[in-house]
């Protein structure tokens, strides 16, 4: 049994008004990984990096126990690359330059090894590609979780949809949901949406939490209000990661699970946003993120009599 | 013992992608009045009307156990007016045309048999005249409650930041607790806020929830998603009316029934938009309240093992 997430995997110049890195480690995969890494010591990437691509992080994956036998290395080519800078009020942020570089034609191969996949986790990446995987997996995973963005619903509607059909929950945020399904309400989005194929959805609303519709309920998450986000790349990534790492650890998949998978996804996430990259994730203890859980849930408890 | 709501009393003309009103009740006493009244039988009103107003409303409001002994009524002048316009995304609004007519010079007379007041809510009003009503009363309330919003920070400001230090509670949207402020993040927000004055700061945040600030301690209540938001009108005013009318009924000032009033103040505040002006706040039952935040409960509930 095991956790596969296929993503990106790039090399970010990041700008937001706390400062300034360059070719720091990103993409959706490693945010996803690592946050998967905390709750499940089975998972399993398939991705591609370049020439220029900083081997010891490989190190550090491993060393989270993340498989990286499904890693392809094109030596011939660069890395994915990503630059952006963010406003002030880190909710909306400017793509600079995109460099597809070595995604350009990445064929998503999935080792022997990883046949054993009950959790598929596919992060943002082309929808054409996520569906490979998909269809390379002999046995249907029990459960695939798909992430994606407003990019693809611009470029390749068509093909997202038909991915979409074939997942089990979708991630995407607000602005995302309204576009999606033409509807501002996120009420009737979901419902839309849910009609689309997936059973569940969850919408991401940044500092103002997510909501997971699904089973004729809803639940609302939310987030933890932070003094200084530092850096908001990959905590969708983050979320999604460790949404699926902590299903994998429970086993079963019910809305009941969900909430708390939710809750977990939301808790990495708020670590990953106070460093720049993917630094945060590399070093958290499981206090930590038990503490961190806790203030989720005097956050949000309430009872009435 | 009793509530005392002050604040200012319309007619509004509406205009929301479900359709137009004119000339329908509004202002924020009659939502703030009409909220609480569920929660306590003492509640007093203090404001003025003109001579345009439909005196039947105001059978309503007796009807509903509100005081109306503080309500000034000025045949010399017409009512407050207001006239606006939302978006479809329901959270920007532009204001057509406000006509003060007898809120002008108004003076928030307390009648002596409005000395008893406990819990008193400075519903949206010039600060000068919420300040006033606050020196006015001979025993310092329990609890001062006030509302206001951004116009007051562009043309008072020095009257509002004298105001907010005389009260217990401020309410106010993200934006404006932003402006208030001067910072983005929310928790730098709420610190700053906290320190010129107020024990307490709740942060209303529409279709997101709200945020409760006190005692070192924060509270994030969900909004119930709601498939249609027919008027937005007047939520803010329901939910300060809900809030206090709840906690007047419990007697009790901590955290622990502060959270529970924010809670009751949005199921309250959820009610309110479903129709046009006050009218789905004219007729509600325990039962229907009682439902509402269940649901609430169930939307928010979520268990750690």
């Amino acid at each position: 049994m095991s956790v596969i997430v296929i993503g990106s995997v790039a090399l970010d110049d990041i700008e937001t008004p706390f400062g300034k890195v360059e070719k720091i480690v990103g993409g959706a995969a490693p945010f996803a990984c690592l946050a998967a890494s905390y709750f499940y010591d089975k998972v399993k990437l398939v991705a591609i990096i370049g020439a220029n691509f900083p081997k010891q992080e490989i190190d550090v994956w491993q060393h989270h126990h993340i498989n990286t036998e499904g890693l392809q290395i094109d030596e011939t080519r660069q890395s994915f690359y990503w630059s952006g800078k963010y406003h002030i009020d880190m909710n909306s942020r400017d793509t600079l330059e995109t460099g597809l570089n070595v995604l350009e034609d990445f064929d998503p191969i999935i080792p022997a090894s990883y046949q054993d996949c009950e959790f598929l986790l596919l992060a943002n990446l082309a929808p054409t590609t996520q569906q490979t995987a998909i269809k390379r997996l002999h046995k249907r995973p029990k459960l695939i979780v798909m992430d994606t963005m407003n990019f693809w619903m611009d470029i390749a509607l068509d093909d997202l949809l038909e991915t979409i059909r074939m997942v089990d929950v979708l991630t995407i945020n607000d602005a995302e949901a309204r576009q999606l399904s033409g509807e501002y309400s996120l009420v009737k989005a979901a419902k839309k949406i849910l009609n689309m194929g997936p059973k569940y959805l969850i919408i991401k609303k940044g500092e103002h939490g997510a909501l997971l519709f699904g089973d004729d309920l809803i639940f609302s998450a939310p987030a933890l209000p932070l003094a200084d986000v530092f850096d908001p790349t990959g905590a969708g990534d983050t979320f999604a990661g460790g949404f699926i790492g902590y299903l994998a650890k429970v086993g079963t998949v019910n809305f009941t699970n969900m909430k708390n998978a939710v809750i977990y996804g939301s808790a990495l996430a708020s670590f990953c946003v106070e460093k720049f990259g993917t630094e945060k994730l590399k070093n958290l203890t499981e206090e930590e993120i038990a503490a961190r859980v806790q203030q989720f849930v005097s956050l949000s408890k309430f009872e009435i009599i």
